[in-house]
């Protein structure tokens, strides 16, 4: 597989056929696809804006404005391209009201209320569906050149973290260290970070998403990495939290505590298993410690063309996972005033069980 | 101003307290606020996910996730943070529906028809009414401490340039001057690149929004580099194309149309100018060299909280500038097969007329 250049677009036209098939147990003859995400995926076209039609019929279209013309035409293999100057989703409805449609779908988590009033304006006598969960459910199982692409994303995030970690010391600035990341991460090859990389050390690593600012890491800090690469569109994430310093024994019962919850997660990830028990079983160890009520969040989401994605690793999701499916698990504990701890892969659930994707040792935690 | 830390927070009780008076006037009792951009704008929390409502009986409400729970309370001085594990802006409904409120604003551009269900379901009195507009428009005009933010973005993003500039030459891969051009806006101060480095070179950059590849920068290449820093959530934008080799009198016309036509919508920037005017400007120029049908977009957008956000430069537009408004001006030329040209600056327009926010120079081109 090429670095960048067209893909082989027989995946998309797979991925397309696979929608039709969806499309026709709904008896829907017409989907509107409207979130770049889902259009990348299903045609090939990776421009920030673009409606598509796509359906049972055969006939397959995707109109951009200008700027997008002659780059569609070369990704979206297949389809029919049509350049409009402006309104994409209007002139995509007066094509449905041409074509006397009555039902389509639409992308109903991504589609704003605004954008919906002015393609309803263009087809009035069209019902629109809620569809959205529809492609996100595709999304969710990964084929084998994906999965490709985020093993190849997960490395990178890996050998970039093992880059840096010689900086993780007292005196480096947050920011530089997020610096160095995405730079190590880009030499090695990603488009760039999926996600702002996340640096927190002191009392802010308790903060779930802190940005990096101009603090230096000091001594007795815990220090959170959250960083991720993209790679023709398909992300990675991972986390690891660092001590500068001789922990204090409730410190290293935490670790222990979500490095455990993390390694048993990860051990449960199978095909057939709810979504909702692998966060269960990181929420009963954490309990087991004492210490879930520090836990503030999901156990971990599915990772792919976004780095938030289906399946949710949350509790009581009915999901059922599937061999294909790609998730973070991630544990956190976080305390006000100490600090937070957070160790995080990304997972391939695989036929015969779990398959790490990210790697880096959790062991050496402590830099003395 | 300290590089991170919290923010002046009457900066963000004033723009509340603007934003009080148009909802008077509209008597809008309250907003429900879902963009994270306005949200920052407006409280000063800077978290991925939140819902404020805002209004006019004084009483502000910030209802957000436990992952920002800390930070919102550091960040959003003067509202209530409030915690919920899930579902947001159905915890902003039921509050409106416990207030007895039958009418609220809504922001319509970033709402999804999804979310928009879950907000109404739980809220069935409350009538909601499209709002986005009045935030984009009170963000529209810069105060003090925001431009000097976009300022110092804009010099930072200036200064990448300088300093990756003798990596323009034949052998330089894409992506590696893409990573270049992100690691020298970070050490120097930007918390990121604002939106994906455009490297693109050859006939590729004709590709008005094309992504940087694994392609060598060879002799008679036309190369686009459009990079923006950001800084504390402000952006600047920028654009210059370079040529490697001795341009045809052809790619010479072209350049000088494009550098022409800059310097004349640049000229006519001022308040009370509408920013249709400022297009048919760069229009006008470029039809002059007999050029215009290459000009594929339009000529430029407002930049800040967002790299892409009002005024838009474009065909008609009837927005007014003020003095405050932050625009880039960036007409282009894109030729199938031969390559583009564009030129982009960001510009405030001051009182007394335009002042360049980014600079570097137009004319040495030509890498011989």
């Amino acid at each position: 597989m090429s670095a960048d250049g067209p893909s082989d677009s027989s995946a998309f036209s797979a991925r397309r056929a696979r929608l039709r098939g969806r499309l026709q147990e709904k008896r829907l003859p017409f989907l509107v696809v409207s979130n770049p995400v889902s259009i990348f995926y299903l045609t090939g076209f990776r421009g920030s804006a673009g409606v598509a039609i796509l359906g049972g019929r055969g006939e397959e279209l995707l109109w951009v404005d200008p700027r997008y013309t002659l780059q569609a035409r070369k990704e979206a293999i297949g389809l029919k391209v049509v350049e409009v100057r402006q309104g994409l989703l209007k002139a995509a409805g007066a094509w449905l009201e041409k074509k006397r449609a009555v039902r389509a779908g639409c992308e109903e988590s991504h589609l704003t209320w605004a954008a919906l009033k002015g393609l309803r304006s263009a087809c009035q006598k069209v019902s629109f569906k809620p569809c959205a969960r529809l492609i996100e459910e595709l999304r969710s199982v990964k084929d084998a050149g994906e999965v490709e692409l985020i093993r190849r994303a997960a490395k990178i995030t890996s050998a970039a973290l093992a880059d840096v970690r010689p900086l993780v010391r007292p005196g480096t600035r947050e920011m530089d260290l997020a610096a160095e990341i995405e730079y190590c991460m880009r030499r090695r090859g990603a488009e760039g970070a999926a996600f702002e990389t996340i640096v927190a050390s002191g009392a802010r690593s308790a903060w779930a998403h802190a940005r990096p600012t101009s603090n230096l890491l000091k001594k007795r800090d815990l220090v959170i990495l959250d960083l991720g690469a993209i790679l023709r569109g398909y992300a990675a994430d991972m986390t690891r939290t660092l001590y500068l310093g001789r922990p204090s024994p409730h410190l290293r019962r935490l670790y222990s505590a979500v490095k455990d919850a993390q390694a048993q997660a990860i051990g449960a990830l199978r095909a057939g298993v709810l979504a909702g028990e692998i966060d269960q079983t990181a929420r009963r160890v954490l309990n087991r410690y004492g210490v879930g009520k520090y836990f503030t969040h999901s156990t971990g989401h599915g990772v792919g063309l976004e780095t938030h994605e289906r399946p949710r690793l949350g509790r009581g999701e009915r999901q059922q996972l599937e061999a294909g499916c790609v998730v973070t698990v991630e544990p956190g504990v976080y305390v006000q005033r100490l600090g937070g701890i957070r160790i995080e892969d990304t997972v391939l659930v695989a036929p015969d069980g779990p398959e790490m994707l990210t790697e880096s040792p959790k062991d050496d935690w402590i830099v003395p």
